[in-house]
């Protein structure tokens, strides 16, 4: 929903030179009706299968765009007591919550299982005790999937890929049936699910189908060994285009590629989608302060920074970055950077980008995903707006941090 | 500061086992005497030469640490307006404050001015037309030094490494005197300064004498040719021990390794250390949630992550892990991680580390730099409190957020 009329950007109707000008920069700048397609893509692929699309929260938490998919029937995926707080502010109904995460602490169960959630994916045998035991203080007897770990490659960057066995995250799939024998005696848990998920920015489907098919199996044999297995959980992954002219997976072919797997296993099936629902969906909106030369090295030093974006540093993850007023002049190449106090805080290296003058804006695209979530005060800056776009209006859903902000909590 | 007396680790007198228990973990805990021994390490050893030890406010810029060392008689190196208020919050002296940074705004520069800064470290041409013309309306009449680049590699990781040609700081030491030329006719600024920088964490000390030499030689041909050059700044970057039997280069012999030079260059010199008074003088408490095995490898899973400390993640950075009360069991070999869902989310990566237990406290050593401040809310994690240790005495400087600090300024 960003697309160019009359040389302007826009976001939906709005334009993004008069957005930036009002509500200033570095804003975070979302697109409901991209978020809401993207998750009405997945919904509506799965036909006739039972299924549960939980947006994975990490992903974007700010309450507004959870609140949009809670009104449009979303589930959610948390992995903290945080985004539990989150999505129940957001109005989200906590039987379509499932809680992931190797970290669970018994505060977070506690608040979990008193907050009434669909169920725990788990992912250790000490968890499954933990859960266990608190459930059965309440008098509960809440549902639960083994997370296993069936060693895919995912082939994506090594932080976000999760499901090999030399990861921290699941139980190896050979193990699981063990696991899943051992906790019969855990009367306060019921074992109905078995989850996976092998990374994220996934995009090839090979191995996604892989997994589903390793974890199907699994199923089945629980099944036949007397588990009420009724859900499935394939967890999130799904990658989008960060390149111009990449091409990432359609989400509803993504989802037909499964249909015959999943309809066959009659079981309700979960997805975890994140980056794929607002990944795109989202920009980060910066205004260029200087123009630059150190020999032969041009840079464009802009207002946002890693503090705001961090993707580009931690991941050496790429993001297109293209201006919000196009001008008829020969592109440059250079690095696009901010005020930051280090040489790892830039947005882009050696970027064939528009020649742009200090004032001008920049849109960092596909921003929606791991942007804002990930910010930080580095070098006491402020974080920035989120601002959300609904048509030809638009509204600040997290304002801009204060000075005051910055030290809220601290004492001389 | 910290120390193990009877199996249990202190900071300073007080029990680190006690502290976690009482505040909470994740907490990073700081050392107020460390603080000022280092920062006195550098004032002391400077002797009879002029000089201004100003504090690299963004390695950590806790108003109570800011408070300690400008009771202490601290300057500030400050690279924002943000480090600017919480400078003036914790009582410094605003005649002590040097603003460097490659992207200053506009409104960064006024409030400068207002406050009446000390001087300002410029780093492009931009910037001086900039901070003269601001100056002009102000009717003031700043000091400057032009940040220049001695081209020398300061043999640390690329992200912190801030001295080539190829890096966004300063301009070219060829080129800084036809800058300082040009700038002979912006009337509101006053020439009297040179300044560099080479990187952060260096722990050799030939790439900064390589510098300093260069720097010195550049303010005596700008002294010939009529500039009033009375200041020096050679920036920080002092590097520090993160490996246990690591050997970084002593403040007071890396200073005694500058007298001869400096003394006879007469002028006022100005360093700028950050890593090197905090980073040894701060730990991130943890505990243990889970141990886990996934095939061979071994995790302890605990409750401080990658959002709390991302240097690991981000640097591929190594802290020391040990623990608050030391057992006689043999060690492990295990990956340390904490709850975020990703496996970029890490502290430690095959690491022998004790044999913990759940609920056991481990300190993950070095932390008092660039620990809190590049801390996010990353998973809806709240970030950690900051704890102040004096003597037998603690405090907590700044209180561990809450779920409601979490959706601050965020509208449904």
């Amino acid at each position: 929903m960003f697309s160019y009329s009359d040389s302007d950007l826009y976001c939906e109707n709005v334009a993004l030179a008069d957005l930036a000008t009002r509500v200033g920069t570095p804003a975070f700048v979302y697109s409901a009706q991209s978020i809401l397609e993207n998750y009405r893509a997945y919904d509506e692929a799965f036909q006739d299968i039972p299924h549960n699309v939980c947006y994975a929260v990490k992903a974007n938490s700010s309450l507004a765009v959870l609140g949009l998919l809670a009104r449009a029937g979303a589930g959610f995926d948390i992995v903290s007591g945080g985004e539990l707080y989150r999505v129940l502010e957001a109005g989200a109904d906590p039987a379509k919550v499932v809680f992931s995460g190797v970290g669970k602490t018994p505060d977070e169960v506690e608040y979990a299982l008193a907050s009434g959630i669909h169920r725990f994916n788990c992912e250790s045998e000490a968890e499954l005790l933990l859960v266990d035991a608190m459930a059965a203080r309440r008098g509960v007897r809440p549902g639960f999937a083994v997370r296993v770990n069936p060693d895919v490659d995912a082939n994506t960057h090594p932080y976000i890929s999760t499901g090999l066995s030399e990861h921290k995250f699941g139980i190896a799939i050979s193990e699981a049936p063990g696991v899943y024998e051992r906790a019969r005696k855990l009367v306060n848990l019921c074992a109905d699910g078995v989850s996976c998920h092998i990374g994220s920015q996934i995009l090839e489907l090979s191995p996604i189908l892989e997994a589903v098919d390793k974890v199907l199996a699994l199923a089945a044999s629980l099944g036949n060994a007397g588990f009420p297995i009724r859900h499935l959980d394939l967890g999130g992954g799904l990658g989008v285009a960060y390149h111009s002219g990449q091409k990432a997976p359609e989400i509803r072919a993504f989802i037909a590629s499964l249909h015959d797997r999943l309809r066959a296993s009659r079981l309700c099936v979960t997805v975890e989608p994140g980056r794929s629902i607002v990944g795109p969906a989202g920009i980060l909106l910066t205004r260029v302060l200087y123009r630059k030369k150190n020999g032969p090295k041009e840079f464009v030093v802009v207002d946002a920074a890693m503090n705001d974006l961090i993707r580009p540093s931690l991941y050496r993850a790429h993001h297109e970055i293209i201006p919000v007023r196009q001008r008829p002049l020969p592109s440059i190449t250079a690095d696009v950077v901010g005020p930051v106090c280090e040489s790892g805080d830039f947005l882009a290296r050696d970027r064939t980008v528009a020649n742009v003058m200090p004032g001008d804006y920049l849109a960092v695209c596909t921003a929606g995903a791991y942007g804002f979530v990930l910010s930080s005060n580095y070098n006491s800056r402020p974080r920035a707006p989120e601002v959300l776009v609904e048509g030809g209006a638009y509204r600040v859903i997290r304002r801009r941090e204060t000075f005051e902000d910055l030290v809220r909590g601290e004492t001389l």
